[in-house]
């Protein structure tokens, strides 16, 4: 089915409304829409017809939200590359995809860009901004199939090679939907976005704005102070964190309440400690501990909204339109309680990996997404997720979830933070290794007394067998933790 | 596409949440779940398959909103027959529709069931409750086709028979997730319904309800003072009526402000006029006008929720998947600021009238619903309804079609032709007024005996209220009948 184009429907309701806030822009939705109808324009002007890919080397920022909505009314999927990435990971994707175009920023992006067409031969690149003064003289799309492709995401999904994920108008649209049904939408709402809008989950937030009739305000960079004023001073009703960067913005706060226009704290990306919960729900903030994957648009289950503010309550229910189901390894559905693998279904889910049948076929199986990820849904319908499959450790034929671990080793009064990950082994073929960050001004505490600490917490074989202090963990742009890091070769990983 | 039922699915999200309000029954959304699970365990107990259709004559009232979830875990499309019809206009619809089964309620209701299911041998009457009793064992639906058959939903349309709009489960989705859009949802909104659930904007606030976690009040019959108090006492969020009935609303309130709690009024059926906006916006109303049909399953277009308290604001645009254009007679679309007919096109459409190809098409063009009605749409794209083409009258918030009472008195032996046309009236926004010719040589009957003829065909909220006796009827050059000059000179009506 056809929908009419979001940015031009939702100015066509309210062109009054605020659409954007940005480095001190502000655009109502009349003026969003006429900016991405202009850089529509310059598409157009630039040979881009329907259905061609284009690829976009952009910083958060208007540039990039006005081009989201251009590519649309020229019926263009995108390809938004993550600015942070080397010029080799770039090359990957722009070879992978093939793009007709390759919009990029100033400077040293610019140079970036250079260097990574230069595996792709015959690309053109294009310095924004484009179309600014174009003549509205081309056709542009009125309306947009929801069966079209949206826009190619790079994960490394659950085997770490990278893949895109091609996603449907429909799977941004349908995500909108189920995430206006969880968390409630009301035309004047505002999401403050400082997650790098390349990944699924800033995308997901353009869309469901134009739809609701929310503005958006984008930060260029996470700055946890820069975060924690705007929820007092920009009336944000809604913002999409990880769980580390909301510890960092609450840091940021002291001890100041949640502001009263807050609505919800999407939490995502990975597991919510139970500490930070509680300590952000005494303050006030009403937290929505959500579960997602690129494959699936973003959200897939999410904490719902009046439970937002119950001491403990971490878990999640499916998004209305979304299907969950555990499964074991030969895909047969498991009772409630049972853990194993999370599969999934509904009209979020990607069509598939571009150009890898292989691989596609192998995640969707018979309408459902296996997710690589580990969980269990208790009786009463709560999705608890264990671990992401492709961190568990496989440790003498026991299944250890560096999740779990690493709640166990932040209990101790000592340690900061943790990070747990499998490192080979001849024995057991993975051991449990940890890398520890102390709090500053106590007494350090031995290994063995980390270990015995553990022990109380944790049956034998999740143990860690070495643990090493270190001053930081690495962390990824979206402030999630870059296990990979911790024992071998970077492998870019997007999942939200 | 399928989505999951909708009860369940918003049960298995919010279970605790309230779902229903009824003559001081309480339902939170596990309980409604469980009680639509019972009466669909009943409906397959009495052997309703997928896909066959069930009628239900039945009272505003908990009983119906749980057996319009109950049919859907059937997978059962329903005939909802409005409490105040006929047992003549009853046997008309189950003729023409030909259910399955005829569930009813008790005492006069099963008696005026009995006469109408006379007109259809073999038909089974059941009386409700059922399935209250029944054992929990037989399949029924988890999922639901959006393109699978919701409701047959009867309206004269344009031309004064009683036809069956076909509204699928999609339609009825579209509808929801528009109005979501367009006025806002949140989980924990409470909806108050004192129109007839029969209708397809009663059927519509059911379906939101359930998608978005919202409550639903429902009462039994319109009484002023009880709507007046409830939007005090009860935390309602959004409440939908017809002009006149909001007024005598606001009569019943005196000066009451609106409750801080209201977040939106939607008032359709019929125009609203200025005076009424402007003395609700006064005492803090927020005020949103909608025109809709039963074709397009409720709302079509609507004031933005972010003018509904801007003075004099009475317009409309239409929901964010629906597509508006005004066209001339042979059905090219006019530009802006051109009279014309009406036409609709978007998800929320009907499958057509039931059993009718030729008035379908006649309806449906290209995908376009041609709805009968005059307006323009304005520079800035707000929709102004200008009139009915049907000459639909809105009596207390009923529709009552001229063309169908016509028929009623022209049955009468002593009548020759009739017209009826709506009058203004204080109490009910309108009134019914036939001008009737007599056939000579017979005895003339009186004003009471020509109500008396037409009460045995007809509810009460369709008989004439005044009958004048006329040598002659209006008519246009191509003989169609002139009901505007009935009624003095014809005034645009601002219907939106």
């Amino acid at each position: 089915m056809n929908l009419p184009v979001h940015v031009a429907v939702r100015a066509a309701i309210s062109p009054q409304l605020p659409a954007l806030e940005c480095s001190g822009l502000r655009w109502t939705w009349a003026e969003l829409a006429c900016e991405a109808r202009a850089r529509a324009q310059g598409l157009r002007a630039l040979e881009v017809r329907d259905g061609e890919l284009v690829a976009a080397l952009l910083p958060n920022g208007a540039e990039l939200v006005a081009l989201v909505h251009a590519a649309q009314l020229c019926g263009a999927p995108l390809l938004l590359l993550h600015p942070r990435l080397t010029a080799r990971e770039l090359a990957f994707q722009l070879c992978d995809a093939r793009p007709r175009l390759l919009l990029h920023g100033a400077g040293e992006l610019a140079a970036r860009a250079e260097a990574a067409a230069a595996a792709l031969p015959g690309l053109r690149r294009v310095s924004t901004p484009i179309g600014v003064d174009a003549e509205p003289a081309l056709a542009l799309r009125t309306s947009t199939s929801l069966s079209d492709t949206a826009a190619v995401v790079y994960t490394s999904g659950t085997t770490g090679s990278p893949k895109g994920a091609e996603l449907s108008h429909g799977a941004f649209v349908w995500s909108a939907i189920g995430s206006a049904f969880h968390l409630g939408s009301v035309p004047g709402d505002r999401w403050l976005d400082c997650l790098p809008l390349q990944h699924v989950g800033g995308l997901a937030i353009l869309v469901r704005a134009a739809l609701s009739g929310a503005a958006v305000t984008v930060h260029d960079r996470f700055d946890p102070a820069a975060v924690g004023d705007a929820l007092d001073r920009s009336g944000v009703t809604l913002v999409s964190l990880v769980a580390n960067m909301f510890e960092r913005v609450l840091d940021a706060r002291g001890e100041r309440p949640a502001p009263a226009s807050l609505r919800c704290v999407l939490v995502g990306g990975g597991p919510c400690p139970p500490a930070l919960l509680a300590r952000a729900r005494a303050l006030g903030f009403p937290v929505a501990t959500t579960y997602g994957l690129t494959e699936a648009a973003s959200q897939v289950a999410t904490l719902p909204l009046e439970r937002a503010r119950q001491p403990g309550a971490s878990a999640a229910r499916p998004l209305f339109c979304t299907e969950l189901r555990i499964v074991s390894p030969d895909g047969v559905a498991l009772p409630a309680g049972a853990e194993g693998e999370i599969a999934v279904r509904g009209p979020t889910l990607m069509k598939g990996y571009l150009g890898q049948p292989e691989a596609s076929a192998r995640a969707l199986r018979a309408g459902w997404l296996h997710t690589g990820d580990v969980g269990r849904i208790d009786a009463s319908g709560d999705l608890v997720v264990l671990d992401r499959r492709s961190d568990v450790i496989v440790s003498g034929g026991e299944n250890v979830y560096p999740a779990e671990v690493e709640a166990a080793l932040r209990e101790h009064p000592a340690v900061s933070d943790a990070a747990v990950a499998g490192e080979p082994d001849e024995a057991f073929g993975a051991r449990v290794a940890a890398w520890v960050v102390l709090l500053p001004g106590r007494q350090p505490p031995g290994e063995r007394e980390l270990v015995e600490f553990c022990r109380t917490r944790l049956a034998g074989f999740k143990l860690p067998r070495r643990i090493r202090i270190v001053a930081a963990l690495p962390r990824s742009e979206t402030g999630k933790l870059a296990r990979s890091e911790l024992v071998g070769p970077h492998t870019p990983r997007q999942r939200v």
